[in-house]
């Protein structure tokens, strides 16, 4: 088949006119004997663990949902079913019984929510990591027991990676840099965790922020005292 | 003003009822002397910049073009502009001429690739750090002039985070995953890069990324070989 390339460039696009003429099969039957790791999501995050995996050599199976999107990878050569990850046939035939993890990378907040809650109440022995939209979708991945060290928030890491450059180019001492970056990631964490204990209550949520944002203010200002206090000079 | 919890808590869909009813105010005026840091987009990853700068005690001026979205975080303290960062009149009036650095974090592609380029253009000595949804805003801000190093992908961290993750719950050594994950890290900047200069062409695209899959493949296991070649025995 003949795809011009811009039409590669504006995928999205061209997904969505597929979706119009192109009548979605039957979900795909997953056969053999099962693999360690089962990747639901295949669409940017989840592809970045399996590309990892692959590097590895660690055998996993991947769950799409978008039958555009399991086309439109399958073309690049990579080995993807076709189907809808919070069915429980389907992750008996995934063999999820014997697999060693299952990586949560669906980026809609309620299929993602769905799957997990599958997946808890079934293979309740089952190690999960999890993609979190927001805070919100964040909370109710804790609210099924899967803990804060196994979510990741999609866009923390990256944007604190733009943060971290911001401190450089306006200027800020390398180390200083890195001090202000690891802080500033450990009390977000924290305050993750507080939040999480009154996220039903709009008031004190409005309070902790504001008091977080002051506190860490705070905590950075006597860092940067301690680590710039000037060193005894001297004798010669 | 009353809120329920829950409703604070599903907030996006708050927005879209406040989107129907309520009428977008005129765009904001900035006056004032400007700060080194612009911030164009104040959704998650402008706000996660913002806190890191306010921690670091560095002012900047935030801009969001969603109304909704600026009344829903000011009510957290924050100070935002309503406007369209990709006008001229908004960027002189936060002066983006005497500015030291210009934060790109707005997640809708076109929206940033047009302010992308109205800030090259009529401020080419100002940096630009950019958020890049995906390969092909990648592509567009590369074609702008912004380096690639000056580019993150919003949720390429994060997700090469849970992938470190995977590799040790799946029973890998700890210094090895170390390796496996800077090596990933690595090796997909540089494909970045190829696939930069061949964007234009599907085939080649397809080839490069099954090419790259491999040699990555084979990278890794002739680094895992040399870290675990046996030490030469010692005579007693």
């Amino acid at each position: 088949m003949f795809l011009a390339p811009l039409s590669f460039i504006v995928h999205e696009r061209l997904l969505e006119r597929w979706l119009e003429r192109t009548k979605a099969p039957e979900f795909d039957l997953i056969e053999g004997r099962g693999n360690p790791v089962i990747i639901a999501g295949y669409g940017r995050y989840g592809q970045i663990v399996s590309r990892v995996l692959r590097m590895a050599g660690i055998p996993f199976t991947a769950i799409e949902a978008s039958f555009q999107q399991v086309d439109f990878v399958r073309r690049f050569g990579n080995k993807v079913y076709y189907g809808d990850a919070s069915r429980l046939e389907l992750l008996e035939s995934a063999r999820a019984r014997d697999a060693k993890l299952f990586v949560l990378a669906i980026d809609d907040v309620e299929a993602s929510v769905k799957t997990a809650a599958v997946v808890r109440k079934n293979f309740p022995n089952l190690p999960i990591l999890a993609r979190a939209r927001n805070r919100v979708h964040y909370y109710r991945l804790r609210d099924l027991d899967i803990g804060r060290e196994a979510i990741e928030r999609e866009i923390f890491l990256s944007s604190l990676e733009t943060a971290r450059q911001a401190l450089e180019l306006t200027g800020m001492e390398a180390t200083q840099v890195a001090r202000a970056v690891a802080l500033f990631k450990e009390h977000d964490e924290k305050l993750m965790d507080e939040q999480y204990a009154v996220r039903q209550d709009e008031t004190q949520l409005i309070q902790t922020t504001a008091q977080a944002a002051a506190q860490l203010q705070e905590v950075f200002e006597a860092d940067v005292k301690e680590s710039t206090s000037p060193v005894p000079a001297r004798d010669g």
